[in-house]
């Protein structure tokens, strides 16, 4: 099984994170792919992902699996253990809801705020600078929110680890790139950085 | 158990449709909440979703469930038949991957479309109309990748109906509103609409 990565990628590092909690990292092949030159946008790669992003996963029999989350899926059923989805339904749509949060309110900005702001993606979509401002605002919005809401609560979703708190690290983490960091007294963001950045998940 | 909602906004259609393929809508109270002039945004819905996005789930005991994938992920779990997420790893991801791919390059451009070209939220957010037209076009752009996948494929994710279909029918319809439609030359996409939009739980 490999998968198609670039190293340095946020929505990257969130599946290698998610492999790296389940003891899974040495069953993939990782291939890099150069998102800077464009590399995912040849034709051949589009046959792997149709949105020619990266991460994507290819099986033994050539089958993709694109979207970050979607190839976690994948290994969320097929290794259980540890659970990062959740095991109840109400645990698994309590962490999809803390999941989508992270991923619309903080991934997704910084994302957009990078893409908009440096111009780094110019090649291949205009960029908007004043909507990078925008969602540069969005993203320390969402740290304040995220801080009040850790106050209360080991990790996102409550006192398990869980691929929440993945897209959330991999997200913040990014952030630095456009100078977003959280506020000295978000001391409940940071407190809970601090931990999840010790996991030795998050260093691979 | 109730759902707070706007009957006319996509994200809750999803639910809605989701709740109507397992029969499941009258085992729940849907409460309608006014988006236009704000009242998702008062200290009291904010309790129920500090994103103050509808829609968003609270059950007997008060516990509420914000974001609409999660809550129908809650109803997936609790009443796996008929499935709309899968049943196998590979199923799930399948799914997975096209609801995500429906989700961040259909229902996501056009309502940024909607919200930055109209300025329809003006009170709450800032509208960049030249980002509203940047992803118009590539709302546009997308229906011409799913055209090509529906050629050979009766629905988004496979020979089952699932939730990809519901993402991408909610978004397909709503981007009448912005004038975004599909061209009379995407075929398939339009077969496929055709289908999906018979079905008793699109009328919902
Ligand atoms: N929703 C996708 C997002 C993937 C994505 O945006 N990947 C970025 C890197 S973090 C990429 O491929 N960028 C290159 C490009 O846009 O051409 C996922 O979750 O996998
Ligand atoms: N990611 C959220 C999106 C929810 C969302 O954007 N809802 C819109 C209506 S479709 C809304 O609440 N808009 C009101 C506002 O932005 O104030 C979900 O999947 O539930």
């Amino acid at each position: 099984m490999r998968i198609f990565e670039t190293k340095t990628a946020p929505n990257a590092r969130r599946v290698r994170m998610f492999l790296a909690e389940k003891q899974l990292l040495d069953s993939v092949e990782f291939v890099q792919v150069d998102i800077q030159t464009g590399e995912n946008l040849s034709a051949d790669y589009r046959k792997r992902n149709v949105t020619t992003k990266i991460p994507v996963m290819e099986l033994e029999d050539g089958t993709c699996i694109g979207e970050s989350v979607a190839i976690c899926r994948y290994f969320e059923a097929l290794y259980p253990t540890p659970s990062l989805m959740g095991q109840t339904p109400l645990a698994q749509a309590t962490i999809e809801m803390w999941q989508r949060r992270a991923e619309f309110h903080l991934l997704l900005p910084v994302g957009m705020c990078f893409q908009h702001t440096t111009g780094y993606f110019k090649d291949r979509m205009t960029p908007v600078p004043a909507y990078g401002e925008v969602c540069g605002k969005q993203a320390l919005e969402f740290m304040a929110t995220l801080n009040d809401h850790l106050a209360a609560s080991q990790y996102l979703a409550g006192d398990t680890f869980s691929i929440a708190d993945i897209t959330a690290l991999c997200a913040l983490d990014f952030a630095r790139v456009v100078k977003l960091r959280p506020a000295p007294e978000l001391t409940h963001l940071l407190r809970w950085h601090a931990e999840v950045s010790a996991r030795p998940s998050a260093k691979v």
